[in-house]
């Protein structure tokens, strides 16, 4: 029962992703979600919008991707998009909370969801393409949703979203479109994001 | 674009599963874990311990499963499992809530995910068994790990657990063991579980 005692081990340590806050407030701007929630939401988007991927993806891929894709987020905490020195420093922190993490698994297992990171994060296959565009898109939209709250909190600027997502519509031009439209310029207009 | 409309119309609704709380704490004991978390940490557990799993199962679907089965609890609200009155009008209120959250999509994607929860509920399929298996074993280790505090707060006995769990080990009986020697007879001998 060895393998079985590390596979548990390692679903009670991530239980601690429920911990680590995100910027985004949910939809009705009471409190910020956490990775936890997060992730759940991003493979709710991957099930119902795969038909919008530029590329055809492997769904279950996709899923299992964005369910871990923030566990590295345990040790090193969630870098927010438009913190510059934070940013910095990112890989190699992530990289070694990886190696603790991941590293708590059987080594079958602890190579699978390493290659699964590494592939999220080199962001070379059809499935790391479209997972981000959903871990884009899924801010935007509770922004929205929130009244712009984040946005407003922060100050941001479009030129940041637009460079933040310069690669959002690899994924699916569809989807980033979309968010462009009923997401972004709408905030664009009434002034929670700043044009300037 | 009236499809996606409708289907980031959804996403967005179920982003509310984010407010419906459980009875079980988060690892640490700071707080009880809300229902989109669950979804999440079950998933993990699918991805990594379907070898256990008694019969065959598909994994996207277990996944899937799992990641919708508490949504209508949206408007239905999370029913404790040791809640006598609450469970007997249970059934009649999630399908109500099953009829306008699922519809909220396009009809094929409204079928779709209608059927998944409808095959979760009737536990009949290898994957409905095995994601109920997890959907037991997830807050049995959650309540071991917190120092059985929501047991003690409900003041749980044996026979309940048991009973709630007479069919848990269908979907595997390895995970079923396991939870028992691991997570529920160190809890009777403590007596964090009443045992009479």
């Amino acid at each position: 029962m060895e393998r079985l005692r590390q596979q548990m081990a390692f679903i009670q340590e991530v239980d601690k992703l429920k911990k680590i806050g995100r910027q985004s407030y949910i939809t009705d701007g009471s409190r910020k979600e956490n990775d936890a929630e997060h992730s759940w939401h991003l493979a709710m988007m991957a099930i119902l919008l795969s038909e919008y991927a530029s590329q055809k993806v492997d769904v279950l891929k996709v899923m299992s991707m964005v369910l871990i894709h923030d566990i590295v987020e345990i040790d090193a905490g969630d870098t927010y998009a438009y913190d510059i020195a934070g940013n910095a420093t990112k890989r190699a922190r992530e990289e070694k909370a990886a190696d603790r993490l991941f590293g708590l698994l059987p080594a079958d297992q602890t190579a699978y969801l390493r290659e699964l990171w590494e592939e999220f994060e080199k962001q070379e296959t059809a499935e790391a393409k479209f997972a981000r565009t959903l871990d884009c898109m899924q801010p935007i939209m509770l922004n929205a949703a929130s009244d712009g709250k984040a946005w407003k909190e922060h100050e941001v600027k479009l030129s940041q979203i637009l460079e933040r997502n310069q690669s959002t519509k690899e994924g699916s031009n569809t989807l980033w479109e979309y968010a462009r439209e009923n997401y972004i310029e709408p905030n664009i207009k009434n002034g929670n994001i700043r044009n300037e």
